[in-house]
């Protein structure tokens, strides 16, 4: 069974004409939305998307029996009015949920939380449970910079200040991914940004106490982890200076997915931490949904690549595509779907 | 012959107390310093560094023939006074130049620029001809970054802001070394900072016109390319729906040092950028220069792993120890030293 | 004849989905956009709006000729970043130029301006004679607060800051409609800011010396000129202390458009601007168009209540609802469209 | 008996003089003050002013009978320190104390409140307390802009941030005067940001739950309600839209005064909220004394202008003039100021 | 003779009226003003003042014969927006022009400049020529201080920003008095400002190249100096540090007035700077008008302490009470007043 | 026996190459430091410094037997990060501790304290408490501006902010020793901002209520009081017109040391404020550490320069050199040291 633990929601067109609104008029038109009905969440996940097929036929294209679906980071607008953010966060969740619901054997929810620069975790707790209990999320996207590359900068993911946050994801047992949402710097686009916050949060976890004072805590990286898989040597230095554990021995504390498209780079990805600590994730449809026009294929057929990597054993790529995922997210699959 | 091209200076401590000093009384002293004497430039020399031997041995112990020295870039502190980082910036940069003065065979100066925020690079042209004329410096330390993490953010190195500076470094048939300087952000460490700016000035040029404008510019990466050659699958699919070059071809414009002490890393380097685009470099003594307890042996013993890199040819290894640098950096290399 | 002096573009939801991007991407997809295409929009004008019928059925409703549309001011979103404010406002007046080149009878062109905080209205002037040369728009929205209630504050409408814009609209002879974008701030929604914006505006420019200096300059207010109308007598007593002319006589240099929705305040415009200043106008569809569960009728069904005013002649309401607009608007009004 | 519920205090020169000084020395010489005397107070009253008689004669030239006064909103300086800000509006509120003292037949005084940016309304409570209970004072100034358009803006009426306040004059039975102080923006001088302040109150107040939670709550709107009379239409449509009660009957839950000198306006007026919600003020001796050319009448004549509406009854005329301001304000009138 | 080089004008109670209203209305009532007539400015000067007798009796009470007459500091506001600021600083140099044309024998003027923060001091000149040569002023205030302790800092006098306003006052031949206007911290009164500024000023001045680029430059320095010839010493050693002249002989490039109300402090003033660069002042009618109940005396008889320093000769009280005066202010005296 | 109440601490160069460091990495190498041991500390006070022979050599040039040792003032960084200022201030503390430790006859420590802007006082309490019950110091260093010149103002010393502190310095009976950090403005140089905070600090507490709260509070002005003992007539005049005591009275609630190396100031010193009041201090080395050419002697030889005061009885000169020392800060001197 093929298990994509890192996909994005292909939305109605109706959620992106919301959220022009929203910013808009700013809650003047009042809340609207109630976007989340059959009909706009079927047609959006049969409509072709990013120059390819429908994202329910991707899937099949490449052979992915579940994914996990979260909000689209790029479109979060976590820097904006915290009243604007959580309409549109909620009015997101509620499409994953719906399609969720819809289509039980394939997808499985990861929620998107309203954190906004300057407020504590603590405000979103209530709603995170919402997620959980009553809308059967089974993950949460973990932002570590909902600033968006502004001044308005938020504490390290070592820093206590998120301890309400790692609290209630230990008490719901739910994982958190590691995803930044948008970039307003001119200096780099948010797709760098994304790699460049993942090596900022795992260095601050690891880092910190975090797993020590919440030693179940469950986190899974992005992209391969960022910069830090192919750099962790430097840390490692710091790390034999220091009294604690070695910085690569630290790095097995978290999980780390597959979303990086290189097939060198997916060997030094399970080289470095561990086939057990790897989840397939492809993000497709999303950036590597593009055909190289050298070999005719997508960039993201990563099951493919992952398959041809001649020394991993049947029981490792069985953990990459299927067990970690099924242990880290608690999924309780369908006899049907996994048939 | 084996030359390092990413070495920093080990400087007298009286560099650091006056570093000290003229934070703290900001000018009313007068300028002060003249520290670049032969005493106690060679004593810094000859002194144990880093836990280890002197910095001269240092170099003997992994065989290294010639080392590129460099300001030690966390103490650059460019985001402070421009009158005080330009008065800071020239003692260390005299210092290096009295340090190839003194060891002609073995070092050669690749100085700092006093460079600040919201100050325009014109502003240093006429030092740094004194720098490469007067003082014999074969490239500078480019730095993406003078704010240091602060909110004065510098425009990417794609930016029309720096063509001055590439305009001079043309002229002057010289190298410009990316490497940021300190980090103030409570969120990372300047060591993490090294790496995310090296991706974003990395990004930045390729998806800029600098090499269409500056042709024949010369740009090296520290720390083999920060997180670019494991992440670059995403940037090559952003390409392939533009209409210009291959990401993984414009990666090719330019060079990237060694600095990455493990072996998984360096291969990866190697494969994604072709060997006649690497450097060897160690930054020793430095952030590696520590013994693994496991192996007894330095991180920074970066030669011998690459030595050990089975598929690279004689030729490689040798476009990777001496040829490219030396290409690069147009090094006149003494035949005693290439003894 | 009847022509409607104030609507506003009824876009295809891709201009809205195209905004959230580029505010999320900011430029990484690259421009993207192009959305100006028969089909999407033939079908917006076709599909129902604002609780009621197509847009091109509403004007038929009330019997509207002819309209001038422009951006929907609220989305206009001119205090975000000027690369992305002026993508989106080109997007939008090109479907606004491709509603009039389609529908020729019933629909003239009032361009938005990519005009941002900090920026002087010269750099817009290339883009509007573009707008009015080569793609027909006869008029533009003169926007006095493109920062959008934020601490960006621009100079009032009567500083010599817009003599610029003023030289340009002179030149081409078309007229400005003023009217404000949205507005961020906690305490008043956007449609209040129009109002207040209107009154800035009108009396920025009256106790200036700008129609000295461009007599043949052409203003149309919006909203029925704000609080003006209402609260002139207060302006009026200022201006009896000072030696220039009466407010009430300088009121006279303005056109004011009958957004209003209710007969006494209609009236009160009337007799204090006179009709000979007034042109016909209704912003429908849009806030107006709703049903008066009392009456069963839209509150923007101003053609009628200005018809029932018993003390206008039928050469006033001419005026009102023809006249004035061809001559400030200088309209070619197709034999076709007028019959 | 006619009584101007809207007139402004005549203080005498020390008071001015007094604030030149305080924004001056900022406390160095001392609070000082203590300007409230008999002699000062009186000659301040029979003292020509504002190009005409003197303050008591103006009354009587138009027949006023009683003059609720409150301190010179534009010279209230509430963007100034706290401390300055509270000696000056203690020192006014003295003034207006001494001359209701005075002159017991003819003023009643209405008092300003040291309220200051980021300053919560409960700091001024206890003062207020003694305003009331202590000297007298029948009502209150309610300043909604304590920046004077600075950047420091306060939260709108309708907002939690008020309550403490509305506790306080519910339980005191007062009512709040809606009066902004001064304006420091370049775009608009402080009289027109008296009426947009008025508009954003109004809207604020009637879009929040404020009259649900103090039904009680007792709120008069200064110069005919701003802009919102004129305009209330277009918030009409935005209520005809919501679940709640139509705009223009909660616009009936507020009192407005007749200051706009002008006879259209007040028509308006009396026919869009009901003569039972609008209190007869003029503001007199204010900005409306001056003579009218063409008349050779002031513009503050405001009673004969109502005299003279011909669809008014008596009735409505004796509520405008008399009932509505005695109500509102719990007014005790003296049998010899009535005579 | 007597000639008191420090002293402030006792304007008329209009003028801080004026004042209070300009910093209320902010320009829309118009600039008004004109206030510098006969007779107010006549019973000023002979209206009690500071708790003694009039202007004029004061001046007698201790053989004053003419007195130099600025604006008063304290009340200059130079911090508030340049319009303004220019506004009073006219009105006040306007009645110092009217006082010494009707008191021609006894007062010379001192003008005020509306420089203002962020504001070069050329703006100024064309005002300063038009004070000098027009109205007939003798010198200068100098403030080194317009923002008046806000976080808008000017640079040090020293600083090549000053120079257009030095060349001015070379060509016109005219002193500066430096004299710092309010300040806004609460950390200290703008008496003690005045002090520290005067410290700042001349560290700035003697530590430049002002009296080499500008040999012919007077300036002279308020209340004996601030803390410098008390605290010179500490200065000295830096200066023997250095290459230039002793601190002690570049103090005497400036000139001292003997505004210190203590016996003391007076001799080491004169001690320290020599006679022939102290200018008798007294500030009377100032701060120093109290009586001590010790004494029975004024604190400002200033002559009398003078006079009573045994050590002084004659010759030297000269030039303290006459000749250095005449000399740096070019005093034409007339005959009738040196009577 | 002489005291020397005003020494800084002569720190090994390894206490600022740590400065330079920890500035640099902002704690990514660990806190480090543990710099006071015998042997550094002991080279420190037998090398040269200051332009002469060794610190301790100096002292007994000048027959100094004990002298009081704080941290350098301008060296203290009080305005960079709080945990850098507090890891930079311990070791300084430490280094000073284990000087008296070393050379018990000879110093005493006065501890410096790490406050930074924005942080109450009462967070170093605990450590202060450390400083004096375990480091046995005998006063601190008490800085009125940790904001070293930057806009981060903190309350005069006179605030009520200040109380916690003065709480502890009772419960403890040691004296606070007012001396300010570095200045980062471009106006003046730190060894004004000195002299000025000197000024602003007497003045703020002697206008406030501190000495009647806390009757037993023990505060030493540095540098002969700033500027107030020299300017104090015009303080002296302000009291008179209050209630209060008078200025020069209150004065003497505090101590001043004689760091003014000139005897004209020192005898206004002691004739102002009384020879009981008055601490001998020199700085030496430090400033004054210069020879004058014209004598031969060095600017800090102030023993010499007392002693020369003819006017002062032996017993003054004890209470000055001695017995005001001793009772100030509770000395300990060993029969040994006063030998």
């Amino acid at each position: 069974m093929i298990i994509d633990s890192h996909g994005h929601v292909t939305a109605p067109d109706s959620l992106y004409v919301y959220k022009a609104q929203i910013l808009a008029h700013r809650g003047a038109h009042g809340r609207g939305g109630n976007l989340a009905n059959d009909d706009d969440v079927k047609k959006a996940l049969h409509s072709p998307v990013f120059g390819g097929s429908s994202h329910l036929d991707q899937l099949k294209e490449v052979g992915t029996d579940m994914q996990l679906i979260s909000p689209r980071p790029y479109q979060m607008m976590t820097s904006e009015h915290p009243r604007l953010v959580s309409w549109f966060m909620e009015e997101t969740n509620n499409i994953i949920a719906k399609q969720v619901q819809l289509y039980p054997n394939t997808f499985r929810g990861v929620c998107g939380l309203p954190l906004t620069p300057d407020v504590s975790p603590k405000a979103v707790l209530p709603y995170l449970e919402k997620c959980v209990k009553e809308q059967g999320f089974v993950g949460l996207l973990l932002n570590p910079d909902p600033g968006e590359c502004t001044a308005h900068q938020t504490p390290g993911l070592g820093d206590r200040f998120w301890y309400p946050l790692y609290e209630k994801m230990v008490e719901l047992d739910i994982p958190g991914h590691i995803h930044s949402s948008g970039c307003k710097s001119e200096r780099l686009p948010y797709s760098l940004h994304f790699i460049n916050e993942e090596s900022v949060g795992v260095l601050s976890l690891l880092n910190s106490d975090v797993f020590t004072d919440f030693p179940t805590l469950k986190i899974l990286v992005s992209h391969g982890g960022g910069a830090i898989p192919y750099q962790y040597a430097r840390f490692e230095a710091s790390s034999l200076r220091g009294k604690g554990a070695r910085f690569s021995e630290k790095m097995r504390s978290l999980y780390y997915d597959t979303v990086l498209y290189s097939k060198d780079s997916l060997e030094l990805l399970f080289k470095t931490v561990g086939v057990d600590r790897c989840l397939f994730g492809t993000e497709r449809p999303g950036v590597g949904t593009v055909k190289d026009p050298r070999t005719g294929r997508w960039l993201d057929e990563t099951r493919f690549t992952i398959e041809a990597i001649d020394w991993l054993t049947d029981a490792d790529k069985k953990m990459i595509f299927e067990d970690n995922a099924k242990k880290l997210f608690n999924l309780k699959v369908p006899a049907t779907a996994a048939a």
